[in-house]
């Protein structure tokens, strides 16, 4: 049996409530372009008003994001800046500048994290798509704590918003491979971690509707749990991990990219994205199913589904094709409200909030999606205990 | 029984003799500090004169690095420039343009290589520490292949030169998990596919003797090869998985280190790098033996040893620490002669090699070793089919 167990959210030091952040956009990318083209403040707060609009139109608005959590201080304040001080760097600071801040921020987080942790895991994923230094805060953490022959450390790096899933399989494989290719330690234990700082890559000279929904949506999170194998009598609460599925959609690589740029990373969204996912989803899930040894027709409408918040739309297509109740999603939409939409750490926040939540009985099956560039959509089929 | 088999290298569009690479160098870097400083041509040919003291110093000389591979016309040119402009960009373009180049040069290589492979693995390991776009080339190949429900692609990125290693790892724990964590396919083989582009990121306006080592060494390189699970009695050639084993060494994060920035990635490398290996690698490869159940004061006069050739003063450190013959570790002195240091695809390009030698016989114990960032030290124990 493998058991998804010991989950550990822990919150960025900031939050910024979704209506400031709107408004908050408006101020920062007119303030980059009357820095770019010279402009006087009536011409800024000109533009900041057809901005304004842009917002309304495309944005995610507050009633579907409440606040959303991020790691400098900048966001949201016209006082202490930084990263986004865009009278000076209108595109934001470089990819170089980004990069030092996901450091810092990542070696700390990695040192509090596990300041309590006293038995290494065998292995240890680290889980991004919005950070890449080596070595990184998983390793020096692995070195400090003196467990750099107890613990493997895998980059399982920038796969995007569906990560946790080939995590798990990592993960999985670790548990199962021989000892020979373990390292010594008696811990049966894969800790998966998640640090994604997606808010590092704002470009306020972007002023698409495209970046004006990803400016809206992303967020920071941390989050860390563990795979173990725990004998079939286990008591401890956790996730049973029973099927996981992968695929890559045909003819959709245009729809979705996320790439390494001057100005932290760049990402690009077609508005293809959810019929594109929803137009596969029945099949997948069928097969996802099966592969649990479970008949979909029977099973589904019973099931929990923790899907991917990407944005509000994905959630509403999903429960549409899958003829899912609000209650079915609830969870989803409940992360993605406190939370915003924190890349591959999301979809562990919601099972962490699947297990605390007593309404939901142990023996109740849950059923995972997530999506990301490829178009690549993976399922994951758990079981409550 | 884990092998590792057929194994695909395919060179770089572009070659480079050392000697001409150092004069362009010294060419490279003199024309953008001119740039940077406005100089003069005197100016600037006196500058090349001191450059020229640095690589006779420090660079790693023709004796040691015959040719190098590289993907872009512009290296050793300074008609046709791309990305080396140094009159336009004296710190070479930025981090997007040299992901594009990546994208293009990846995207085209994953078409070819597997345009006549018919059987769709049941998972595909890209291999990368040089690149991060997403849809990979290994995501649109797979796509385009109409393997997208056969094939799992993981991305195992930003783990630096002894990427191989942990990539075997995750192979083998794919074949290990239960048939719930696949994907429908019989196929029981996963191909790893290293692309490293370590060319496309040089900074010509860093005149350190760090970075004089660094853009003397490195070099493009791609290679693919298959991990299967043959029966006992296998014939094909390949060579055996007996043991792996990977350790972070303890206060050593800042003597290597791998980066995003503006410019390219950026490599920071310390002098001590071969002597803190050196020092770890006697109990580390006892243990490694003993995983296996061989013992090290035995068997490891008969090996064979593939070291990662990072430069040629890894090779001799550790020929010395593990009181090797020159004999036992001339493969690597090989490829490190006729390709360079190609980042995590270098110890597979060793390992074909030693497939390919006759002089080395089925059954002969092969130990490979392999360092990066963290300190990390990774070693692998093979035995040839």
């Amino acid at each position: 049996m493998l058991m998804l167990t010991n989950f550990s959210v822990r919150r960025p030091q900031f939050e910024l409530p979704q209506q400031r952040a709107l408004r908050w956009l408006s101020e920062l990318h007119s303030t980059a372009e009357a820095t770019l083209m010279g402009w006087s403040e009536p011409e800024r707060a000109a533009f900041a008003a057809r901005f304004d609009k842009l917002v309304e139109r495309c944005a995610c608005g507050p009633d579907r994001i409440g606040k959303r959590g991020h790691v400098t201080a900048d966001l949201g304040s016209s006082d202490r800046l930084d990263l986004y001080d865009v009278r000076r760097f209108p595109r934001g600071q470089g990819s170089a500048a980004r990069s030092s801040v996901f450091t810092e921020v990542v070696n700390a987080y990695f040192e509090q994290e596990f300041a309590t942790v006293d038995r290494a895991p065998s292995e240890l994923i680290h889980v991004t798509c919005t950070g890449y230094v080596s070595p990184s805060g998983a390793q020096r953490m692995v070195a400090n704590k003196g467990w750099g022959a107890s613990t493997h450390v895998t980059h399982a790096y920038h796969m995007g918003c569906y990560a946790a899933l080939p995590a798990i399989l990592i993960a999985a494989g670790h548990l199962g491979v021989p000892a020979s290719l373990r390292p010594e330690n008696t811990e049966q234990r894969v800790d998966i971690v998640h640090t994604e700082l997606c808010t590092l890559h704002l470009d306020p000279s972007d002023h698409s509707a495209e970046q004006c929904v990803v400016q809206s949506l992303f967020a920071d999170g941390f989050v860390r749990y563990s795979l173990t194998q725990p004998g079939a009598t286990a008591a401890e609460p956790g996730l049973e991990v029973l099927a996981v599925s992968e695929q890559i959609l045909p003819n959709s690589a245009a729809s979705m990219a996320w790439a390494v740029g001057d100005f932290g990373m760049h990402m690009s969204l077609l508005r293809d994205v959810p019929d594109r996912i929803a137009s596969a989803l029945r099949p997948f899930v069928s097969a996802l199913f099966a592969k649990a040894g479970l008949n979909v027709a029977e099973e589904l409408r019973h099931a929990v589904v923790a899907v991917h918040p990407g944005g509000p739309k994905i959630i509403d297509r999903v429960r549409e094709v899958l003829e899912l109740t609000p209650a079915q999603v609830q969870a989803s939409r409940d992360v993605l409200f406190e939370y915003g939409n924190m890349s591959s750490a999301t979809l562990p926040h919601v099972w962490q909030r699947l297990l605390l939540d007593d309404a939901i009985r142990p023996g109740a099956l849950v059923l995972s999606l997530a999506f990301g560039p490829g178009l690549t959509v993976c399922g994951g089929l758990f079981r409550k205990h």
